[in-house]
């Protein structure tokens, strides 16, 4: 984790910014440019999204330290789609970002071996090592099955210097369905979670004293981040939730340890959508998320 | 679930093939040919792949009702290895199959939107219903987030006549550590896991009196899967773990209800490298993967 943190401490900035790009959130003259180039389908909505994924990330890459793009809203758009995934993942990484794909993933350890090859890893073929397939930063995944299912993930970041983030307390409605069952033997369902995800990390502990096995704690939920913060001192929180959500800025303040670090806070939509407010055209929706990216941090920052 | 138990009656056959095709696992020959014309990198790899997996389709088509693909091993070859995905799941569909991705997909409400359109649905671009993405009768799916993460999957069945399968009691070794942890409300996590499942499917119960809304139940917990049958009356299971990983016929009979219907076991790599095993030589692993799967379905068929 050290890489992202030096990152956030470079840019005084414990900000991500998220990328699902719905094509209804993409301004209007870009889909059509690229709709009558590559007509009015996959084709055409994977040109708009990585055209607006680019303008974004020139316009945010000097102040924000992170993107995290969102795989669903990729895979949404089949082959054409997951080929702006790559391309966005590339131009980031380019761009000097530290590159967190939200992809949740999470299966038996033969199959999360080949998922952890995937996103953090090198593919092998015949014995050669292949280039990455998707070669992030970090991934997000889910500790439903318990360590061998992560231990995939734990050993790829070790050997190349990568991160993951394990669900464990979402930031959506329904989360407490099963997250806030209270457990026999004490405690919450998350806060076992958190007791996994903790002592899945513990044998790595980088210099800035958090792991490589973050956690996923939604800012919906303030009542239980001071709870999971400190059940997890060497575990770093990936915070979604804030803005669109719903999730304030003083709702996130639980989530950092007691020197302002220890959490990255994620925005999507608000960023994404920061022209559909205010006084910005259309065409200003780079200016709008950098604006917002801007206030953003000032605004973490008045809380830490 | 209609159209997979009617196909299950048909073929007599109540199992499914999994194409978890690793590149280690396809004969030489056809690796040797792929890389002769594409390259000894992904290309080839994906290439090989397909090769494979038509062959594998076209041997076990009139015998096994259902294929089972499993995303990671497509992801692992990035783009070229989806598009093999991509072809594997058409090619299948058309030789009559049902097809089951297995993606364990699990998000927010909004994202899990994004991914049941993906694998379920019909993607929308300006107001137009676009072709389908990927196209699949069926997904596996994570339930850790709860409800509202899982209700644009159930939608998505209702609408286009699919269906999905959320984990319960997964069939890997490290599956106790939380699903088998006892709640203090009674009951273990998977049991809690289980009622979220059965409640998730209560309003579309089909012809055959089970719903939309399936569970993974691991063959390797047999002890589990009678509980779980009798706490899920209307929820048809899908069963890993049989062969490769130590489920025995005599463990998964549990899993299936008085009338012998009820579930559908899987067998990956038992059926893709059958030709491993026994007198047959790499150019027969279609042969002897026909050969796996009437001695699974015979033997099947015995405990029932």
């Amino acid at each position: 984790m050290d890489r992202l943190i030096d990152a956030i401490n470079k840019m005084k900035n414990p900000s991500v910014f998220g990328l699902d790009p719905k094509i209804d959130y993409v301004p209007q003259h870009i889909r059509e440019k690229s709709f009558s180039v590559f007509g009015k389908g996959a084709l055409g909505a994977a040109d708009a999204i990585w055209e607006f994924n680019k303008a974004l990330i020139d316009a945010l890459c000097d102040i924000v330290p992170a993107v995290k793009p969102q795989s669903a809203y990729y895979e949404m758009y089949g082959i054409a789609g997951l080929m702006t995934l790559k391309k966005t993942i590339d131009y980031a990484k380019s761009a000097g970002l530290y590159v967190l794909l939200d992809v949740k993933r999470n299966d038996i350890g033969s199959t999360a071996e080949a998922y952890a090859t995937a996103y953090l890893g090198k593919t092998q073929i015949d014995g050669d090592l292949y280039e990455e397939s998707f070669g992030c930063d970090a991934v997000t995944i889910n500790g439903y099955l318990g360590t061998d299912g992560i231990k995939p993930f734990t050993d790829a970041c070790k050997q190349y210097d990568k991160d993951c983030f394990a669900l464990v307390k979402t930031s959506n409605p329904s989360s407490g369905e099963l997250q806030d069952m209270d457990l026999a033997a004490g405690g919450a369902v998350c806060e076992k979670m958190a007791a996994l995800v903790e002592g899945w990390g513990a044998d790595n502990i980088g210099a800035h004293g958090y792991s490589r096995v973050g956690a996923v704690v939604g800012a919906t939920y303030p009542e239980h981040a001071a709870k999971l913060r400190a059940l997890m001192p060497h575990t770093f929180f990936l915070v979604p939730g804030y803005g669109a959500q719903g999730g304030k800025a003083s709702d996130v303040a639980a989530n950092f340890d007691k020197n302002g670090s220890g959490a990255i806070v994620n925005s999507s939509r608000g960023i994404m959508c920061a022209y559909r407010k205010g006084d910005y055209t259309p065409e200003q929706f780079a200016q709008a998320a950098r604006d917002e990216a801007i206030r953003m941090r000032e605004e973490l920052n008045s809380i830490l």
